[in-house]
């Protein structure tokens, strides 16, 4: 008789730390993090994950836990899971490793998430320039659905995903994102003119020593040391997959991951009940705790014969996926446009960010009219099943990018009329999402025309 | 008993050069060009359109056409339309005009389109680093279904629109557009890093007289200098509509439009086939000449009710849509994703434009490895309906950029396997599409890691 | 250059009579009626057709042409075309001929269309019992929209497809239908059980000579009476295909029909705009001329390949068929069951038909409420997209059959809410259909328990 | 803080037989089986069910459990449970009582399902004149996933869902059924012809004391007497939903069910992984032990304003249900169609479920082709989601009626091709369904025409 079911292959206890779990967790990327666990192709195996912030932010009704988060402690990782086949022979570099998400959910009892921005001086958001300070709303499931007593008037299903799936990078990989990245930590700034519109900081995430959890790795060794100070931060996706947050990875997806280290060291975290593409602000899925079920082949050769690097090395390469095949239907979509040109007018040249920014910032004034506070919406387009399209990419200079949101998930008709925008059903602005105040020096952007 | 079907109101005729049809067409945005047509509220009609080049790009088996084409002379529109409700009264600033499209498709007899990419020095494309020289595949239709002699293999449903819709500007928006981008053309290539990877020329195109069409404007009259002097070209989508190039604006969908002139004076031009999200290779749509059949409304003082200014003026909103229901269905989607690391390895800042170039890159790449040419999969991206998100802006330094390709429209398996991609039923390489040389003078990019 | 756009094969002129147009038309089935017309393998050729009632239905405001229509004039099929591959020879008996459906549509100053029902002793309908005189409903086309002035408050998109598609029967097929059909016309009454429930009369339409077309056979000749008297009456769906009103069998589908003759004789009319599953009002469908555009292949010696006959000769077959990818597409349906216990209480056993019954029942009644009359929903359930499925046939002694309704074809929310059904928005029950009386004299089902 | 998650409201232990359970199942409808359980609306509970057997097929690889199975003991539905509002007010009779399915899923370590058919004089199935045998195929589940090592080559996601779901009649209702059923069962044989062609055994399933459970009622008393010979059947659907095995009533789904007794007691079980419409094995379902998350609200007096009777009396109605928005998306699909013409070659008169059988013949045999044994398509037609629609039910005297089958769920391209079905990816007619003999002397239909 076959065997059916999945295998507990990393189990977690929401009610310990992260640091003290039977298989401890790991914040960052290194090929010497060696792994917990160990899973045979074809076989089913289930990966239990804290939610990213490791418990940090918590179902508490205030804000100021997102405000004040160490995102030096993000994200908490389950793994590495070692891959061998079915001779017991391990993945190797060079091979591609097909993860099929058989299943995933929210771990039983858990079942409620959180969508936040942060400060804008530590991480902020992709408007933080015009919501600067952190806030937070609490999502609580129903089965398939989610709701939030602080966004009211919106239910919708989740198209569940993890943030985070990749592989440990080996040494020479690390050392290309630790170099890039120092460069444009230290010089973006002024290099880099997009800067001047996208006001996160900091520009970069660097490797440190402060919160970092190395699994299996005892603390306080040379060994510890020496992985702390080189191991890359998960916060970005790189050539490994990682933090990607592809909102559709969803139930029955597969993802090609490239192998870069023995066994493929398979990392996962960063459950998301629900996100929108481009995930807003930033901590802007509908963030949990959660299960994965996966499922592992391996393609002998695979990274050569499949993917082509893009780059000056032949690690310069990325996962590819297939989206599975239950995700929600929705048949009617709000779209709303933007073009690259700034909120002072200024024009940019085919800047996809710049025109999504201003497209995103289109949702949230007009869905606002309908009772909601702006705040409400920014997290709401974070999390909520939107699509984010690059439209039109080569009309110079004009970079043209849309938000498409289902209709469905409010619960008025949200379509323009043929008269004023109904003042009967327009909720009440209480409740709202919880905030915190703006304690930082960088300039506010204003939208000088948009009514307060 | 009620009158049904449309009523035609902007008819062309092939045979005809764009300056000799019965209703002049134009290829310019400008207040003072006068409607050819007057339109009712609620009133079924049908306008009719040349393809985007009027007639310079040919079914002939040559590419030389697309690169000597004249950018100066596109796109050529229908219209103006003046809209005016059941009382005669018209469209007036401030109301917003909601266009629904009822239907459109190409025109009987003429049942072909065409991809290109131009030359680098004229116009370029989103890869024009990598493809500097001048490509062209025609696409013949059965009905919804498009395929090219010079791609074999693929076969799909379009999902067909106008790449342009909008509304006259006012003088004090043109003003705006005029001024904005003359910065950009003057003062871009220093003041934009961005130029840095995105590589097309010129970088904005500013008024000219050359090429001019302006409508029932007279040529060589006073006015026809003015207006020439000072139209807004068509090439890039702004805040009236216009080359929005939204591959979802298909039957069925509605547009609500900014009104800043009396009556409206809607124009509509650059009928598509079929695009995939981004028209990568610019003239990259399946371009065709084509009929719309249209209904409006006029919501009074709508824009004011129902749009947010973002920017200086009360001027600077955009349009909003709803989608259709009836697109073609797909289930299957292979999903590839880019980083925003550019091809020399260099770390830029969020920009969703590097990350979408490298997952392009990535799907030529890939695809290519099934027996087609890299052009050719250049074209059939930015013409196949694939979609193009932006899946993470948020996850400093790396936005994460996707293109999801539906795998039912090639005739092999193209998901990778267990084993190597399969030889025997590679396709052989010829046909391909017709190519030109690049005889400009713009440094190239080269992959150095992918195999030529 | 390739050949591209349809070829015209077979034209109708609207301002002629059936029997007066260029290529005549036929409304019987017979292996002896000659094609008109011939297509080659791989081309796409153009097919008009006028609607299946030959214009004897008009757009007039009454249902008196419906009360008086003579069902021995239908349909009126465009065709036999006849079949043969790229070296001219003809499909053969045995072959498969596989029929892509690559466009369809009205024809171009048509677009309008008609639901009826008919009067019970002339054909009736699934509900005739309930509803025994004949009505009529105009629908006007916006593109891909229809709309009524009788049922107002819905509009909805076709799912155009041709109600027939065959091929010519054999002498041998002929007889078997003739045969079988005549046995249940004559003694159905007395054998069959079913007739208890299900009212219409007659139980089949044999062959006549009255209203007989047959293509270019001539009349008043030898082979006119011997043909005119074999003939099959075009009524039911049989082994040939033929009136099988499968809804889904729109652009982009394909039908594979046996082949009975040499060169297949191809014959499709009754075209409709769109058709609930089941047609219920049997003159059900949005009925319409139209246009096909189809290409054909032939698959050599593929019935006995493909097709394993049901029945006591290898004749006993049924098309197959692939569904098209641009279907609309809707997300909400409201969902109504029938089990077969009939209207008066009667245990029936495992029958499908009796719980469709019961099913469309009791979404009319539903329906209803809202503030339509019984027979606008009767007609509106017959040609909006429902659909009808049949989801327990094994549960003895009941069968359970459901009709899903897509809820975004009403302009109200049917959905039951957490109170009365709103009375404001209510539509006035005029305007209704058109109706006509009942003169004749089978008895009429009441449903004691309804409120009329 | 809001509370979340579910409320375990009926547990069940596999461990356990069905009348060990702590809170007692029962398989009967009787007004007077006690609740075991209540909610409150608004809340969300999970509720627990064993299989439909309770057990008595097993996993074991073998058919005999399925031919000796015990059908007086079917099905074990978990409940009843009593619905309360917030102000403990039990739902009354005529009330509605909106049930929401929020999530649904297998019991964790209990992932594995059965699909079966039973002997003919025991049940039997839709072609029990064709397969007069039990057979049985087990089911593995990886998360949406089934697949099963007798059907090789294919693998689906399922659309789970309860195959029972209803309340508690009242006397007066449970009088109507037995009284109904008790007509068909003794005297249907001779008054309904429809039994010559759907030839499953017995008629109906009358109330009997064998094998009856019937909650907390404790057993030889005079009252658990009483009930058990009163008490109905759980086989067929009924007025209070019941056993109707609609496919589509998964995740995020809503069922309105009439309320007959105070308190509405609200049973559910029968639970599937997945079904195709009509069930058509009969034990057809991938059949298994599961849990529901529901929610449930209650219309007040909703049976009078939103279900009209259908029938003699107003507790002739049915429910009315939506679906939910997370089913499965497959965009092609291949189609079998039947016409109301059985294996003899005798015409019926708008037969649904003679053209029914007729097409699930067409598939069983066209699908073998592909290197299946028919008793494996016929499993896997019952249990994989294909869609059953009545397509035509007017155009006498054929009824047609298809079945649409998801092509994605087989790893061969099932499609028609133009030449031969190839022979060399057939799958080996090993492994197969286990079957039993038939051991019955009921008369075996062959079809003659068909390849043994």
């Amino acid at each position: 008789m076959a065997r059916y079911g999945s295998r507990m292959l990393v189990p977690v206890d929401l009610k310990k730390k992260p640091w003290e779990q039977e298989l401890p967790l790991h914040n960052r990327w290194h090929p010497d993090i060696p792994p917990v666990a160990e899973a045979t192709t074809g076989e089913l195996f289930r990966v239990e994950m804290i939610d990213f912030s490791g418990g940090a932010i918590t179902k508490n009704y205030t804000a100021e836990d997102a405000k004040y988060v160490d995102l030096s402690a993000v994200h908490h990782l389950s793994g590495p899971i070692r891959i061998v086949d079915s001779d017991g022979i391990p993945a190797q570099p060079g091979d591609l490793l097909a993860v099929e998400i058989c299943n995933l959910g929210p771990l039983p009892g858990d079942e409620w998430g959180f969508t936040a921005t942060f400060d804008r001086e530590n991480g902020g958001g992709f408007l933080t320039d015009h919501f600067p300070y952190a806030t937070k709303a609490i999502w609580y499931f129903e089965g398939i659905y989610a709701y939030s007593p602080q966004i009211p008037g919106v239910r919708f299903p989740g198209i569940t995903h993890p943030g985070i799936i990749g592989t440990a990078p080996s040494m020479e990989l690390l050392n290309i994102w630790n170099e890039r990245e120092r460069d444009v930590a230290e010089n973006g700034i002024h290099s880099l003119k997009l800067c001047e519109v996208l006001h996160s900081r900091p520009l970069a995430n660097l490797p440190t020593e402060k919160s970092c959890l190395l699994g299996k790795i005892e603390k306080d060794t040379d060994e510890w040391e020496k992985i702390a100070r080189e191991a890359a931060r998960t916060i970005p996706g790189r050539e490994n997959g990682g933090n990607c947050d592809i909102k559709n990875l969803s139930r029955g997806s597969k993802v090609y991951l490239p192998v870069f280290v023995e066994g493929a060291n398979l990392s996962t975290g960063d459950m998301h009940f629900s996100q929108g593409d481009g995930e807003v602000s930033l901590c802007g899925a509908i963030e949990m705790s959660g299960f994965l079920e996966l499922k592992c082949e391996i393609i002998r050769g695979g990274m050569k014969e499949y993917l082509t690097p893009m780059g000056p090395t032949p690690l310069h390469v990325n996962p590819i996926f297939e989206i599975g095949p239950v995700e929600p239907r929705f048949s009617e979509w709000l779209v709303f446009e933007g073009i690259s040109v700034d909120e002072s007018g200024r024009q940019h040249y085919l800047d996809a960010s710049v025109a999504y920014k201003r497209a995103v910032l289109n949702a949230i004034d007009y869905i606002s009219k309908f009772g909601y506070s702006k705040e409400q919406v920014y997290l709401l387009l974070s999390c909520c099943p939107c699509e984010g399209r690059i439209s039109g990419i080569v009309d110079a200079p004009n970079a043209c990018a849309t938000l498409a949101i289902p209709t469905a998930i409010f619960d008025q008709d949200i379509r323009p009329k043929n008269n004023k925008v109904p003042i009967g059903p327009r909720l009440v602005k209480k409740p709202d999402v919880f905030k915190c105040t703006y304690d930082g020096n960088l300039p506010i952007t204003k939208n000088f025309s948009a009514s307060f």
